[in-house]
């Protein structure tokens, strides 16, 4: 594997859950794969699941890992062909990206988005110039539409907790309220991830939101939407809760009515389902203190599975 | 060891002191014990000589050190249950503690004191919490009220330079003039962990302090409390130099008469004294230059001391 | 070798350049010299290459790389003896260096000039003195007035391109626009070891620049100096292009007349020259995009070589 940027960079998605599964029961069995490779990790933006996560796989497999956090550094890149750098920009990523490449065997990649415009985000300019000019291979540790080690991790959660053979279980993905601006990046990916396990007989998939916020359909085939939540929820074996901003109008946080948080009474509708989440969560406002203390909640052992789904990847890039 | 937080923690300082003193010697002797396990050093607040020694010792010991900077990364904690999480608080400590318990095999966390509540920074709350949320062995670098990890280290430095064997060498603790209002972390631990050394026989403990400054009194059972600097430095082998805000006008810096600086003057009035400051230190406000300069400083032998507490406590943790 | 800050440390240059190269082929050869040691990497300033080359290059060699971010974390070093420190600054330099020569093997310290106080800046005297508190081997990552790990990278670089055996490469050092003030000492150190180089017979070495930029002329004994820039380029093999602030009017830029950007119609005038850039460059300020993107630059190929370098010397400091 060269890249992943998306569940699209996985052929086999069942076998690479698989993998993650096993990786968890001997965690240190490849260290030989990494004996002497290197791992840079970039941030543009900030993290604290993704880097600890990461780094640690990396140190599974034997690799050492270097940590950029360029966000800190205001190491101003510069992505646009043709344009004289006589302003804020420091290096271009022709440069950046190339020398970074020079330096490592694996690059991961943290790139959020300006919520400012739809075009740029969604075109990804920056992670393709990114994976384009480093010359090795890449792993997107979120990039402005997709957060694919998130939802492998949840893919892998879901799998290893599922424990009932006759029938597949139902997932749902619900919008829930934040006090600001979200990417769409885990939605869409969580989304996307889905689709795709729905394609492979692993679940069945439903997404509910408010109206106006629906997702890029690019990343929704064959999900089932419904603006209703009382309705999606019914039946749900995972619940998997997440704020995100509008698509249509891109970025703003556009009212709503009713009450979208999960709690108990929601709950009360599901399959006495498991709540997903990828962390941080605001309490109380996107999901209930009472669901995040009881064992309903997988939050945090999910965040654990962050590691299995990074190694899983790592090895495949490493082989 | 689960809790390293406090010198109630230890079961038995002398041996404690002894292994650090034989780390010393044998620094990669025990290189197998931390194979393939990580340490988490997680800093709500700046860190030199703590990150740096801690990283060191587990090194030693064959780990793998993951620092996060939580500081820098404004990923701001709310500690408080049963609040709605509109406001600044990106992430509750249940769910983050909770996730670095999930990617480590030992923490060390740095919460310092914000110096305004006194109930609050002496309740422990954030690192009581913490080491309840996250399931796994915590060592503290350095508590709202504690700073165990320095006072080991001053134990040991002391055990180490004390060639005496027919007495026991009599150690003061003075408080010294500074710019700003500091917590009474250090002078905390080092007074409970001199307490304790008193009650095994390794030392005889002074204080002395100007009227105001008394420290909280579950930390001093059994020193002498003298306010005449000069009384209590007669005949001291060491002397430990350090500033403090109030405890009783909680985290003010109370207007002091007469010189408190530790000078050559104030070092004539000792058993020719061994000087000690955890650093960093205020040259010529806390403690003269010239002192610093001169054979009876210990403070840089005493800082290089650092590794061996924290691979000695660390030790313990992975037995 | 115990301090790496200029060439004049360097007994044999042409056997340290033949060491990187000989690494370069054999990452992996040397790694018991580095076991069980630890670099320590402290940046007054920020760095990208410089570090991660350095850290690859340390654990290449099989040490330990700790890094210590200073001007991130506000930890303000007095260096001036005899002052009272009742300001900003929080530690002398004095305990500072001392603790961290306790805690690594070998210590790698950037420090920029301030291009305030030329007599300061090049004084050194930070650099100075914490190479004399620190007590252990010290290598450069960037003085106030030298960058030798760049400029030994640079002589590996010409050294491993130049096929011609029948003659000398001819090199160039040219000025070149910038938006900012920046310091000498990328051109400083270029021209000390190409000086050097020159003398050892390893290359011919001519430096262009506009009136009032001229370099201090102890780093630059017997290089050709020609305000011509036009003059200087004929026949070059090697151009090496960047930007500095006057020497003379100390830390200023200096208007100039015509172009200096070095681009394609330059180009036409050399021996069909590589191009060299320490990086970052600004594009189409410093030096055109034509020649970024095009086979006539080794910017990316010399950034590269930074971890051989590094490695050479790190390697001369562990035998």
């Amino acid at each position: 594997m060269k890249l992943f940027s998306s569940v699209n960079d996985v052929a086999n998605v069942r076998q690479l859950v698989q993998e993650a599964l096993d990786l968890k029961k001997s965690p240190f069995a490849y260290q030989d794969l990494g004996k002497n490779k290197t791992i840079g990790l970039v941030f543009l933006n900030p993290s604290l699941r993704t880097r600890l996560s990461t780094q640690k796989a990396a140190m599974n497999l034997g690799m050492s890992a270097m940590v950029m956090n360029m966000d800190k550094e205001g190491w101003a890149l510069e992505t646009r062909d043709g344009v004289v750098m006589n302003g804020t920009t420091v290096e271009h990523i022709r440069e950046a990206a190339a020398v970074m490449g020079e330096y490592c065997d694996i690059l991961g990649l943290r790139c959020f988005p300006k919520l400012e415009d739809r075009g740029e985000d969604y075109s990804e300019d920056l992670f393709n110039k990114f994976v384009k000019f480093c010359g090795i291979p890449v792993v997107s540790l979120e990039s402005a539409t997709l957060h694919p080690l998130q939802s492998l991790t949840d893919l892998v959660t879901i799998t290893e907790t599922w424990k009932n053979p006759a029938r597949k279980p139902r997932v749902v993905l619900t919008w829930a309220p934040h006090v600001k601006a979200l990417p769409q990046a885990v939605p869409n990916s969580f989304a996307e991830w889905m689709c795709r396990a729905q394609r492979d007989n692993m679940v069945d998939f439903v997404i509910t939101h408010p109206e106006g916020y629906g997702l890029a359909e690019k990343f929704t085939p064959g999900a089932a939407i419904n603006y209703n939540q009382d309705e999606a929820l019914a039946g749900a074996d995972y619940v998997y809760v997440k704020n995100w901003s509008s698509y249509q109008d891109y970025g703003k946080v556009i009212p709503v009515t009713g009450n979208w948080m999960m709690d108990l009474n929601k709950l009360s509708l599901t399959n006495s389902a498991k709540v997903m989440h990828c962390l941080p969560v605001r309490r109380d406002i996107e999901l209930s203190s009472e669901i995040l203390d009881s064992p309903h909640s997988l939050v945090v052992h999910e965040a654990g599975n962050r590691v299995w789904a990074a190694q899983a990847v790592l090895k495949q890039m490493l082989m």
